[in-house]
């Protein structure tokens, strides 16, 4: 039996969709299909959104789930009168929060939003331009100026990862590819000139070998760089010299990317830019 | 009189700290400082957290505000004996959740994390790349593959905002900067050829001209490229042709990019190929 859950905003929908899918994660045995409804912002829209969910209600056969952040009253009561389970996340919380910090709360659209944008926004550029300046080893004279710099071999998820710390926390990540070029006369990875300075700013990056081969294999099919032996051999190589220099270290099979940035964080100290919102 | 809040979870915390921001947010007047702690997973670390909130507390002369999503029992309830006024999400609505769904939760760990990783992460991977490949009009011939390009002048938000479109949501979003290339002989900005056939997948950025200047004068100071007359001319010429050929567009310094992606989402009805977590 299917069932639907609406995550209603009228902002960018981002905190009842994170709750949202937390909570509903917690069932997974039940069908449950989510579909999230930002900037519900006029009684037009509420108005078209509410039929919307009497449909769904009649077609599930069962009243969806509403789980909502809207701010303006009169909105709100228009998909309140729709047929739905509500999580009424604000009015749960924020009487007690308001008892408990003795004042009012202010209630008010997007107020997450206002404080600081500007900083945020140039934080946010700068460290997105920072990163896609340092990406794949093209520059090592900005490393004095990187919060963190990422190692592993090509393709095990160094750029989306320094791509998401800049985004969601400004933080500053450069990044450098192990290559052939690091190899030393005995075909053992060395520690590349370039980052020996900046050992303590290094964290690593590994990945499951067949993983690996198949992303690879996306990139440029049938060429040794794919291939699960050549795959074998770097990850060998680089895990060894993550041992060997004491570099911590995170498997990204394992973790998305949400995961791998946030126990980097944690596991190195790294103070954020911004906050994510 | 200063307050401190901590956003804690077993897992990346950032259900926890998204919700903690959106409730706190509507205390404009009250000094909160907020602090997240993911990864509390084991006794020893929610004891030292524990005497860290007793410590806060002495400090404040306030109990600290809780926010937490620690599935496990025993660690949780080691947070719950440390002073504190607790806003336990999970509890709260899981149990009228359970009763709703007429099913038990499963209640495990990082629960949301396990469901499909490896599609997100390759789909993720790919949209990246393609964001990158398609950054600042390097190339043209993908566009048929984009699910959307990105339009405006130098330094308006277009790569950030894409890297954003990739990474949350899995979109394909390529991005192509106007320059003088494309004004005609009476110096009128026209529709650049390589976008001609996709006009419908076009979304226009702009930004306040100040802003602009200010911007650019970080990137090259001095030059005529970051002058407010340049940047006023740029301007004016992109929102005209925007209103000339209806291209949607957002002001970007307005928003933050979260709320410009899922404004665009809304607007243009894209896809996502995955959800954020």
């Amino acid at each position: 039996m299917a069932r639907t859950a609406f995550f209603i905003s009228d902002g960018t929908g981002i905190t009842a969709e994170t709750l949202g899918r937390s909570l509903l994660a917690q069932f997974e045995n039940s069908n449950i299909q989510m579909i999230t409804k930002p900037y519900i912002d006029s009684r037009e829209k509420a108005q078209n959104l509410a039929a919307v969910i009497e449909a769904t209600a009649v077609r599930d056969g069962e009243r969806p789930i509403i789980i909502d952040t809207i701010v303006d009253q009169t909105i709100r009561e228009i998909i309140t009168r729709a047929p739905g389970f509500k999580v009424d996340i604000f009015t749960t919380f924020l009487a007690p929060l308001e008892e408990e910090l003795n004042t009012h709360s202010s209630y008010s659209v997007g107020r997450t939003h206002a404080i600081g944008q500007d900083d945020v926004y140039m934080q946010r550029i700068d460290s997105v331009q920072f990163a896609l300046d340092n990406d794949d080893g093209a520059r090592v004279h900005q490393y004095d100026k990187a919060d963190i710099i990422l190692v592993g071999v090509s393709r095990c998820g160094k750029t989306p990862t320094s791509l998401y710390l800049a985004l969601q926390f400004g933080i500053r990540a450069a990044n450098y590819p192990f290559t052939e070029d690091d190899l030393d006369e005995d075909g053992i990875l060395k520690m590349p000139k370039a980052l020996v300075p900046y050992r303590h700013k290094l964290f690593g990056l590994t990945i499951d070998p067949r993983r690996l081969a198949a992303i690879r294999t996306e990139r440029r099919p049938n060429s040794r760089y794919c291939s699960i032996d050549q795959c074998l051999q770097e990850i060998h190589q680089a895990e060894s010299l993550f041992k060997r220099f004491h570099i911590p270290y995170i498997d990204t099979t394992r973790f998305s990317i949400e995961e791998i940035s946030t126990r980097m964080i944690a596991e190195t100290g790294l103070q954020r830019r911004i906050r994510p919102r």
